[in-house]
Formats: structure tokens, sequence, C-alpha cells
């Protein structure tokens, strides 16, 4: 594989130092209490320290300060946001769902406790985050607190990520045409990715054009996001993965890939990338990390 | 079984009309759309609509007219309430919990659907009450929306009733004491419970001391309220209760029941009940539905 180019180095330093920053504050603002219900909370903490490039709190940490919002608002907000992606690796990984061993190199969840505390785990995390960001300390506006409360449970329910969920699992041996796995995607991972670019907007109180600016930066980088991660699918090796490739091949699911082919996928993902960066025109140098962050999703290796 | 006194027939009646309500309010709050995510919100509606007494959300209402809440508000709350309720039975049936078949005289959302549309379903349920109370249909204050979001969130998670769960399951073959009976119950079930007799005085921006009365009175009700269910599972039938009556017997599970036996169990709900009735002293006869209530659920037989 190709060296990174030096772009990409770049973010990826200002990607490791907000990762550590997340790590920081999971660890002061979960619980880890004494008593008979530890076992829930041990559970949690162990999926949420589980690594992970704190992907989407970096999308909430750079889209904030393009509006100058308070580091603590961005940072609880991002801490939001990854309780509820881990939530969603936690019951996505169930046995009754993708059935997976093997998450960032270690036990899944279920694996590492049991079934029924997976599901209470992750049930707790989405609480969590709901907690989290209606709490006073995230910002001094309640209409903010409201506005992210909304837009977050929207991204996340039927009508977003767990209805992208579904229709995934619907479509086993049943391919999809490129719109619906578009749809399915935007969905299963777009709109929580979306609601991570445009957090830092309402956190900030940005115009409607500014949020319209990321909604449509977040679309295009989302989607160039999930074809390089079903690339990932057919080309990684579970080593750099953490977890085990091929399972959309073996599962018979249509991907990007497969319908595109793995040349057309990348050319897609690299002109999606492309018109991600553009949408941030309106904004000055402070978007530039947004901008990396478009091509660093389409060469991460991970 | 006696006849039931006459003031819990005239409860009957209120928790009936209240019940209509409601459900009407889920069919108008619940989305049917069509496409291909449409299973995860059949399985909502399908778990939603099996009935119930909608009991929570009737102690939303009742508390909310204590302080002349919109009864619009009190309704999209008791709605979010009942999502929250359900979403925890759908996820308690799962297989990997307790393992049932059978709620409420029909096949348990895993059974009816799979076991992956289910935890979906339960997800987007929590989801959709964090939905309802945030958007300000439900209060036009929008520090009210965030309270109740807070203080949901806190009742239902791994401090709540997600912790009690966990408690719950791992207490099966360890028999419980006294003590610690009452808190797993308080956890599972009184927390959210409470939270249902202190969202209307959130709601109507109640003083500190009404909130303490409705705190206290949801404490000791809920815990007649569970009494009262250990009794049902040891003494009712599965025609009246739609469900498996003996579960906790043969799981191994201390309950009030198995410590204190029949008679002094029923003493002390009675006892609480009582007790839960003089926390409402301080409001007129606003609050006699309430008080109607705190006996009603311990005659109930479903």
């Amino acid at each position: 594989m190709a060296d990174h180019p030096r772009e990409v180095r770049a973010i990826d330093g200002a990607m490791e130092a907000c990762a550590l920053e997340v790590a920081d504050a999971l660890d002061r603002l979960v619980p880890s209490p004494e008593g008979p219900e530890a076992r829930v909370f041990e559970a949690m903490r162990y999926a949420l320290m589980a690594g992970g490039k704190r992907f989407r709190p970096f999308l909430v940490r750079e889209s904030a300060k393009l509006f100058d919002v308070h580091e603590e608002a961005a940072l609880r907000t991002g801490v939001a946001v990854e309780c509820i992606h881990t939530y969603s690796l936690v019951h996505d990984d169930l046995p009754c769902m993708d059935d997976d061993d093997l998450r960032r190199g270690k036990p899944t969840v279920h694996k590492a406790f049991d079934e029924a505390t997976a599901v209470l785990a992750g049930d707790a995390l989405q609480s969590l985050a709901f907690e989290l960001i209606a709490d006073e300390a995230t910002h001094e506006d309640a209409r903010v607190r409201c506005e992210l409360t909304r837009r977050l449970a929207l991204a996340i329910g039927g009508h977003g990520m767990v209805g992208g969920q579904m229709i995934d699992l619907g479509s086993e041996g049943q391919p999809l045409e490129m719109n619906a796995i578009t749809r399915l995607q935007q969905l299963k991972t777009g709109a929580l990715i979306a609601f991570s670019c445009e957090a830092g907007g309402v956190l900030g109180h940005a115009s409607a054009a500014a949020l319209h600016a990321l909604h449509a930066y977040a679309h295009d980088m989302g989607l160039a996001f999930q074809i390089a991660d079903d690339l990932l699918d057919v080309e990684g090796n579970s080593a750099d993965l953490g977890k085990t490739p091929g399972k959309d091949e073996a599962a018979g699911k249509a991907t990007f890939v497969s319908i595109l082919g793995p040349e057309r996928a990348r050319a897609q993902a690299a002109m999606l990338a492309e018109q991600a960066v553009r949408h941030l025109d309106l904004f000055d140098q402070k978007a530039d990390l947004l901008r990396e962050a478009a091509v660093f999703v389409i060469n991460r290796r991970s």
C-alpha cells in the first residue's frame, strides 16, 4: 500500500489528539459504580474503551470550532455520539444480528460478558447519550440542548440508524440496487455522521445556510466513508481491521464494491470526497481539518 | 375472588378512558411508513398496540392535572413513557433475557417477528421516546423539555431501569434479601413509575415540595404495585395475566412473596398504599384519582 499523502498524516495527529481527549472524557463521564448493577457499567466501559478512531466526536469538535463553541460543549456532545455509535456496534454484533466474535481485535461484548448484558449495555449507552446532552453542563441554552436531543433521536431511530440496520438485515441474500444501497447507508451510518457534523452548528447557533453546508458535506463524506469501508471489507486484513473481513460477501450482501467493482468504487469515493470538500467553501481555514477528513476517510486502512 | 370495592371501579373507568386516549395518541404519533424499513415500525406498533393498562401515562396525566398542565403535553409525555415501558418489555422477553413467548395474551415480538427485529424495535422505541419529549409540541419551555429528557434518561439507564434488570438477571438462583429486592424493584420498575408521577410536576413548574411529595407517593405506590405483581405471579392465572405465571419461582428468584409469604406480603402492600396516599395530603381533591390508584394497584387482577 502506498504511503499516505502529507495532508493525511496531518489529520492523523489531530485525530489522535482528539481520540485521547475523548477517551479521558469517557472515563470521566461514564460512571463505574459499585453494587450488583456494576456489571452493566463494566460492559459499557469495556465497549467504549476498546479504542476506535473516535471519528464522530472529531467531526463534532471540528464543526464546533467553525462557530467558536466552548470545547467542553463539543466534547460532551462528542461523547454522547460515541455512546450511541458504541451501543449500535454492541447490538449489531449480537448473535441474532451480525453475530461477530471480534471487534477492534477484542472479543465482542456478548463474548466477553454474555448476551443479556450486551443487550442491556447497549440500551444503557443509548440512555446515557441523552442524559449527557440534556444536562445543562453541555450548553447553557436549553433550546440548543433540546434541538440536539431531537436531532439525535431522529438520526438514530427507525427513520435513521435503526431503520438502516433493519434494511440491511432484510437484504441478506436479496442483493440491492445502487439506489437502495445508497439509501441504506445514508440511514445506517450516514445519519449519525450527519448529526455529528451538524451538532457543532447547532451548538454554535449557526445560520441555516451553514447548517445546510455541513449537512451536504456530511452526506457526501459519509458515503465516501462507507465505500471505503466496503473496500476494506474486501481488501483489508483482520490485523488492521480488528475484525473479520469478507463478512458482507459471505452474507450475500450487495455493497458498493460488489456492484461497482473495486476500481469504480474507489473513483466514486474520491469524487464524493472532492464534492464534500466543495460544500465547505463558505467556511474559512477553520474548516481545513474537515476538508482533510474527507480525504482521510477514503485513504484509511481500518 | 371478591368484588372490587366501589372506589376501584371508579378508577377503572378513568383508566379505561385514559387507555383509549393513549392508544389513539400512539396511533397518531408512531409512524407507519412504507419502504424496506417498515418492518421495524410494524414491530414497534405491534408491541405498543398490544393493549395493557397504560398505567404510566395515567400517572403522568393525573400528576399533570394537579398543576393544570395542557392535556396534549401530558399525553405526549405519557406516550413517551409508554414507548420506554414497551421497549423494556420487548427486550426483557428476548431469549437471552427472560425468554417469554407470551405477553398480554399474544406472541412476544421476537416470536411474532424475529429476534433481530425485536432488538431493533426496542432500540427505536427508546429513541422515539426522547424524540417525542424533546419536540416543542410537548412544551413551549425548552428548559422543561430538557429536564424531562434528563430525568427520563436517568430513570431508565444503568442507575435505573436497566440497572434493575441487570441485578435481576444476576440474582437467578442467588436469592436476595429483603433490602436487596426492594432496591432491585426500585430500579427495575420504581424509577420509571417515579418519573411518570414527577413528570406532571415538571411539566407544571411544580415547587420542590410538590415534586418531593410526588416522588414519595411514587416510591411507596411503586413498591405496592410490585408486591401485587409478585402475588399475581403466584396466585394469578394465565388467562387474566396474558402471560405465564410462576416464572419467578421457576427461575429460583426471590420475590417479596417468597420472603414474606402471601399474607404478610399482602399486608405490606396495603400499608405501602396507605402511606402513598398520605404523601398526597398537600394536594386537594384533584389528587383523588392518584389516591385511588394506590388502592387500585394492590387490588388488580392483571
